[in-house]
């Protein structure tokens, strides 16, 4: 007879067996329009640095007007679309710039669009991390606080480290936008995988 | 002889002379689309409640598009006037929704146009107040703090006291957006004067 | 033979039957040294509300002294015990006023104490929740989000909701310190339920 | 007989004399009781660094216990130094350490006994600056910003730049504690000169 321990044995096998063949999927969102952005190239680096087993797909922020509630039940295609990407990914990855001290109004826009209406939020629950670029030495620290706020309210569960705040961004990339600086390769590479293992600990235990 | 008492005397005659005429402008930004908006009524109500000698302009953020670094020595024609009414005030009211525990994404994205170019921010020097209101209780207060550290970046002085917080927005204007609430009028006719008062001395010792 | 279906049966009843079983114990701190302190008398309802087959116990901040690094490798025996106590729970329930806009220098200290020498912090990886009483109307909530900032160095696990900021205190609890408003109690009784749930989520993945 | 244009004259010159000729005290608070403290250290340094004219004094935190309410109307010897120090001084310097991202509960202890008792606030209309020094590279931003959250409730006027964040502290400082960093020396001489500047701006004016 298969008693409990023989049962948690079974259960640890299955486990590992779900952990190890179920894709996880991130969507990562860069804080930024410019062309040019360290934001966004550092998030380009992180779909190619995800560990084996995970997607990291790109959302764009062009295009999204300024949200108003007047317009919130009937939203543009474009906040339609994250609402749904983000509900498809089984976790979140917010690539911010700082402007001053805080979140862009552009980033901080999207999230307004998709946490509304009341009720019909599409962060809910969602597991999260969060990275950023900057040419200073700070690299956003202050906008990734303002942004953990942010997700207290939202009910996203963002992981504590590592906490990547890419400092002196003009010397990791080369002229083209990719990420040469393996250091912070290795940083992105913790953070997606804290992140995967962090959403695999969430999701077993079902719902939020 | 007019030795340093008499002189001490004509300064603090001309001073007073110089509060009583001198006009003090403030340029009001209310941080919400919404037609019916609270926080926009709330602006309105101070445009009235204004001191002798004061006004409050109202400049409205709808129409001004996400920001671009790319764009940003180009652009839009609102970002233009922005910068401009900013810079002819003497000084700034920021009325703020709360927004997902921050400052809602259209505000904060007009004060990332009119930071813009480095160097030329409009902001800088201005003496500055705020404002908030909401239908729950805590009334803003997590949006102002996060405004409070965008103004240290921005090189704004707000006043300390008193924080204007309208908590249960919906008991205090009527249906046309009219504030009726005394209590609250009240708080914002001392908030306008703090500012003004706060903006005089400031100013008398020049420049920034 | 017992298929993929049947095994998952089993684990769901092992899980249940262990989420059952198993006692969550939480550890309480209050951060305020007055006798007759409403966070105090909060935590100690708090003992008395909580879930079935749930133990909040109370650790008290006084007689520790102001932390020091030179100290940090030979510490008070409050403060051995107190790492003690952090390590023994399951969950940590932080109760606090708001001195300053800030977190009590009294609480601050003793996270300090508890959180070094480094690598040896007690906290790291620990559920929490957080509370606070005050007489205004806001609180506590500045306080308990600069609470929240320092858990992401600490590498706590906060619950986002629900927030509990038991505003007009003076109101809510008796000469004798007992709370008598059953809407707050209904508050602390989801806060310890959403703790104990969130820490069973969290502990069946093991470790942090 | 002497006109406007006159009087304004004598005005600019009497101002320029005073500005010349009058003494600006500054109390500096070190949030730290580590003997060789980088934080400790610097403030050292800013004594030395102080503009002609103006003095800096040290404040030590050691010996303060755990603020209580129920103390406060009978505080310790050492607390009624402080605030007395406090009341004396023109500008308060603080320089903070940053522990667990946030300010050490030793300073914010110190802060919480010298705002008590209500109404008898040692802080209030002061203007301050803030540095702090660290080994890590974000050298106590998070601390500083939480500090100024701080200051609005105290009512304090902290100057906005520069703000003098010292990392890697170990590279800067000799074995005795000697700041030895011309960069560092020259950051903080422009904290002390605009933190004059502003408490000359601010103090003409009379009162807060």
């Amino acid at each position: 007879m298969c008693g409990v321990r023989c049962v948690r044995k079974i259960i640890e096998e299955i486990k590992e067996n779900i952990k190890m063949s179920k894709p996880i999927s991130i969507l990562g969102i860069a804080g930024s329009l410019r062309l040019q952005s360290y934001n966004r190239a550092a998030l380009r680096a992180a779909t190619q640095i995800a560990p084996e087993g995970t997607t990291v797909e790109i959302f764009e922020l062009d295009g999204i007007p300024g949200f108003s509630e007047d317009e919130e039940r009937n939203p543009p295609e474009k906040v339609v679309e994250l609402k749904r990407r983000i509900r498809e990914a089984d976790a979140v990855l917010f690539v911010t710039p700082e402007y001053n001290y805080s979140i862009p109004g552009v980033l901080k826009n999207a999230i307004d669009w998709a946490s509304r209406p009341y009720g019909d939020s599409a962060w809910s629950g969602k597991p999260a991390a969060i990275m950023g670029a900057s040419v200073g030495t700070i690299g956003t620290a202050r906008a990734q606080y303002h942004l953990r706020q942010v997700m207290v309210f939202l009910n996203m569960f963002p992981i504590n480290q590592p906490e990547v705040m890419i400092a002196n961004a003009h010397e990791r990339f080369d002229a083209e936008g990719n990420l040469t600086d393996e250091k912070t390769k290795e940083f992105i590479r913790q953070l997606l995988q804290g992140l995967v293992d962090w959403t695999r600990r969430l999701e077993q235990q079902g719902g939020s």
